[in-house]
């Protein structure tokens, strides 16, 4: 059984010409929601601290972090992307694993296309591998390795952007085994951290260590052969359980990236059907906060397991409060970046409104299930059962949806002029002479800040 | 129970003064063969590789490579000297953990002196905290989370770094727990790299990583309040058991650097024994490897689990064969660097004997013990049981056999002059102006080159 040596030959020998299409239309849907993401979280206090911290150790200053006037060495931009990128918990989800396969893979990659000509197609092609690294191992180990308490898009994301970096950098077979191995050894990120600074961290330094990883291999850097199988490799060290043709059957005939999903609400993908509910009846019957006496929920295990906090006290937080969500669900018809700001979650209005709302959990529902009932002061009860949510694979976002969520995210950060441009590319990357023209084109113009530190 | 916050209070509001002289002797005595290890393997291929990798991504380059004339950024030269001080596996181990103590802590404040000026009593102190803090953790933890498969040199040393770095930054209470949470989150390393340039890697990550962590959290970037002790923290998700006790209990009342062990040979400790046995009947009857039939052992079950490659092809894998140190033992009369280079590797004569050599687990035996049986061509049969083996806490190195490793590890580096005073700087550094001096005193002067990279 050679699980890291099979992945590795595929990874090096796969042929761009073997995609097809609708995958290669799905990596561009991912890539720019994660574009987006990047530019809108990149003026986040999260993203000040790493940059007050690190940016004095930043070697040459070849890469862009997105959407801001600094650039860094390729590997703390990197880093700092994959921070950015996940600050409002507001990018893909892999469902099968609730890995966010983008953030680790492209940081590290377009970081690298600025250190290194990188063109279009190439590009691609690498972040379509490197997810595909990514969500197959974290197939092979899921859910039981996410039980445990380890945050997925950290342990599984530092082989993707090992992946994708190592064959932007043209490693060999061998090289690559090695690339999977020193990747494997640095597979880390706790689940503990969520509500904090640390969770957008872990696709960040996802990021940085696999490009490190790749880096090192290339110049020979040898690690284990085995890292994923070995007896003490990651997935005998890291889960409980593992099945290793997740990882290896059926490479190059089926496309992880087909299953990528993207998230109209910014926060925990779990919440997502009870903020639909929400959403939907609050607007099929006008309701106002006022009019409420109760909400109920009937959830899947995780949505408590995950998003329990009855009384979030800061933006961050929020976003791990299935009870505040459901409020600004009702009072403001919307869950983006907004509704999860200090501000609003310290709105008198909202906290009343979020302490009358319960949720049981129902073992028998999917994850993309819900039940909401409102019960109004006027005696009335309303009702809602949401069997796919918008997002979902059964009701995805379209194309004009994500360039929406786009122009949500990147508004007082780039005029509508260059959100357009740049959403252009990100359709267009695959057939761009430069892939770095993407990180170029997401730092503003010099103008006076619009839009205050958050 | 606030494991990481008490942790994070004593490391912060620890005096100096309160540190017993005995303890900052064996600080000393620690950093002294820390050094040692770091200019002996700063030649060694394993270093050349990475340099090669990651040289050219460097910021401002003010922190030395011990024992060569570049210099990186701190980040990097924490991560490049954790790598050569333990290339030769030859730096110190606490053997309660097997955590080798020195090489994530130093490496990182070292490095960080450079950078910041620093005087030799504050970076001894934070050296002697840092260590307490990473062996208390292994100390909790151990043995079930070294069982499963992780490093824990790795593992729990990116804590050990990240307490010191904290300190000489002068975190506050809070601060020092988000930087304990964000090394828990970046906590990695697997045993299945053992034998491969991944194992020297693990002490340099965890030296980088826990410079990170700290410096993130000195510009209040937040993580989890119980890094540690959380339900999805560190000892719950990396270890199927722990005892917080050992990490809260008589914090300032006891000292894990005074178990602190240093190695007379160059490779793993559980072989040391067997060497040391080898050896000493070699010279008690003038051995030669043609007059040997058989070399019979009964060791520790550890020795064959770690160190049982039969048949080593390299320098590296070499360390990580009974078989293979007890041939040189009996041939060399040592087990030096030179025992585990590839030339001797390949020595028709070591392999010949080698292949002579077997080995049988008894239980009964503690990790200090071994029992030597030799059989000769001529029929005679000769026995040693080894009750400590040397270098063991029973049997510690004196102060002068140190002095002398050292100058055997620097030989063909550093004159004979430059490690005198280096090592004078060493035994010194808690008197030090300037810590810095030490990472500066270890350049040997520009001349022509009179050792090869191995």
């Amino acid at each position: 059984m050679e699980v890291t040596r099979t992945l590795a030959k595929f990874i090096v020998n796969h042929r761009y010409a073997d995609i097809p299409e609708k995958v290669r239309h799905e990596a561009a849907r991912s890539f720019l929601n994660w574009v987006g993401c990047a530019v809108g979280g990149s003026r986040h206090e999260t993203v000040e601290n790493a940059l007050a911290a690190l940016s004095e150790f930043s070697g040459p200053r070849a890469a862009t972090v997105l959407g801001r006037a600094n650039k860094l060495d390729a590997m703390l931009a990197a880093l700092m992307n994959g921070i950015t990128s996940h600050t409002f918990d507001f990018d893909d989800t892999h469902l099968k694993t609730v890995i966010h396969p983008s953030g680790p893979v492209a940081s590290a990659i377009l970081a690298l296309s600025e250190h290194k000509h990188l063109n279009g197609k190439d590009f691609i092609h690498a972040f379509i591998l490197g997810v595909e690294a990514e969500c197959r191992i974290g197939n092979a180990v899921y859910p039981q390795h996410y039980d445990v308490g380890w945050h997925i898009t950290g342990t599984a994301g530092v082989f993707g952007a090992a992946a994708a970096a190592g064959r932007v950098l043209e490693l060999n077979e061998q090289q690559m085994v090695w690339a999977l191995g020193i990747a494997a050894t640095q597979s880390s990120g706790l689940r503990e951290m969520f509500g904090t600074m640390c969770k957008p961290f872990h696709p960040g330094n996802a990021a940085k260590n696999g490009l490190l990883a790749a880096l090192l291999a290339s110049k020979n850097f040898t690690s284990a052969e085995q890292g994923i199988e070995g007896r003490r490799g990651f997935a005998n060290v890291l889960a409980t359980a593992r099945n290793y043709d997740e990882i290896t059957g059926k490479l190059g005939e089926t496309w992880e990236i087909s299953l990528n999903t993207y998230k109209p609400f910014a926060c925990g993908i779990v919440e997502h059907p009870a903020i639909d509910g929400c959403i939907q009846l609050r607007n099929e019957h006008n309701l106002r906060a006022g009019d409420i006496e109760s909400i109920s929920l009937r959830v899947h295990p995780l949505v408590l397991e995950l998003t329990g906090k009855k009384t979030p006290q800061t933006g961050l937080e929020s976003k791990f409060s299935v009870y505040h969500s459901s409020a600004v669900a009702v009072i403001h018809g919307a869950a983006g970046e907004e509704e999860y700001s200090d501000a609003v979650v310290r709105d008198p209005k909202v906290i009343a409104l979020r302490d009358r709302v319960t949720a049981v959990v129902d073992k028998a529902m999917h994850e993309d299930q819900v039940h909401v009932t409102i019960k109004l002061k006027s005696g009335r009860t309303l009702e809602k059962a949401i069997e796919h949510c918008v997002g979902s694979l059964g009701r995805p976002m379209s194309d004009a949806d994500l360039e929406a969520k786009f122009h949500a995210l990147s508004a007082g950060i780039l005029s509508k002029v260059e959100a357009d441009k740049l959403i252009r590319l990100c359709w267009d990357v695959g057939n761009l002479k430069d892939a770095a023209e993407v990180a170029r084109a997401s730092v503003p113009a010099a103008r006076p800040a619009q839009r205050a530190s958050r």
